[in-house]
């Protein structure tokens, strides 16, 4: 890389934390919890989101999403489904989504009316690490059929995460998965990181739906009949 | 993305293209088939690259392979088993392979005694797209485990394909793989473009072997005992 793209890199990645403070301090005016859903491509972050989403409306939240592709608006369609607003944020071949895209997307949504905002990220384990996006928390999804070396191998990244999502458990078998080198690889870029273990397809998300009311402080009042 | 960086950028990029031109050029003169892997992290380009080393070797080829990572020199350990000459190319944080970074691994190699050179590329499916590295043919590996939409999410990287090789293939029932599905979104994103089935970790790779001695024009001579 040469030092002037180098330099100018800094000036466009300055210029977004600066844009992801001022997105930091309207969400927590606002008081919703942000959630930055990052991984490569295929661990199941939209998975992850549609039963999240169907989830927390059941236990009384109010929860939207915006969802980051490269191409394509299949996952907004994909997530409508769900009943929560969702607006789709193409980058047009940008390996990662930026502070300016998260705020341009937000107009003319009542922030106030949400407890849970989830942002899902372009599918890479390396662009979107230096991209701060005002969220409450940032979570990396690993999946059991990637390997368990992946922490190690993309250390930025999951260095940067508040919080590690396993998913796919249900394929650990499948996959011959090494749960015990999985956990010391992450701990090695990330000492003391919570994990979580999730099998969405299945239906099991109970450890991630308690973090996340846990950490936003809000508590699950179920919607009879939902 | 300011004016500015994409020029700076597309400086980057055209150096690239001329460097990778010279070292095509190499190649050719040396008779070397060079195969650039490309995919999502996680997609088994080293477990495939691990067992066609041997298997190429087993069949009277000589293969080396020059492996990307942001981190780590566990892949060029790992394949180093396998009997082939093998280097790592630590990126520290760059989400792709340069034509440069090639070039300066090749040295002191003697180009002309191999058949096959094999660069794994870091694993991202969207920055190794715009980086030709003088290869024969750019292979982009899906694995059955990430879903059959991301031809349609990621169509810059598929659309640059020679090959596309459907990677994991033993794990196609457990994930309710859609071949059908996948093989419509590679073809709507690369028209035409040859799609290989492999089972690496199961041994099935002969379609992939096949198609690798066809390009390079070279018969299989079985070492006896090998």
């Amino acid at each position: 890389m040469k030092p002037k793209l180098l330099e100018i890199r800094q000036g466009v990645l300055s210029k977004n934390d600066r844009l992801a403070q001022e997105l930091r301090a309207r969400f927590a005016a606002a008081g919703v919890f942000v959630i930055n859903l990052v991984s490569s491509p295929g661990s199941g972050k939209t998975t992850l989101l549609e039963i999240t989403l169907s989830q927390l409306r059941a236990r009384g939240h109010a929860a939207a999403a915006l969802v980051g592709d490269l191409a394509t608006e299949n996952d907004a369609r994909r997530l409508a489904r769900s009943g929560a607003p969702i607006r789709q944020i193409v980058t047009d071949g940008i390996c990662h989504l930026e502070a300016a895209m998260v705020a341009s997307h937000l107009e003319g949504w009542d922030l106030t009316a949400l407890d849970f905002l989830f942002v899902e990220n372009v599918g890479n384990l390396v662009c979107p690490a230096s991209y701060d996006l005002g969220e409450s928390m940032r979570v990396v999804l690993l999946a059991v059929t990637e390997g368990e070396d992946k922490p190690l191998k993309y250390p930025t990244m999951f260095h940067s995460a508040d919080l590690v999502l396993l998913t796919k458990m249900d394929l650990a078998q499948a996959t011959e998965f090494d749960r015990e080198q999985a956990y010391a690889a992450i701990h090695a870029v990330s000492p003391g990181v919570p994990v979580v273990e999730t099998a969405a397809k299945k239906g099991r998300i109970d450890g991630w739906l308690a973090i996340l009311e846990e950490r936003a402080g809000v508590k699950a009042t179920p919607v009879p009949g939902d």
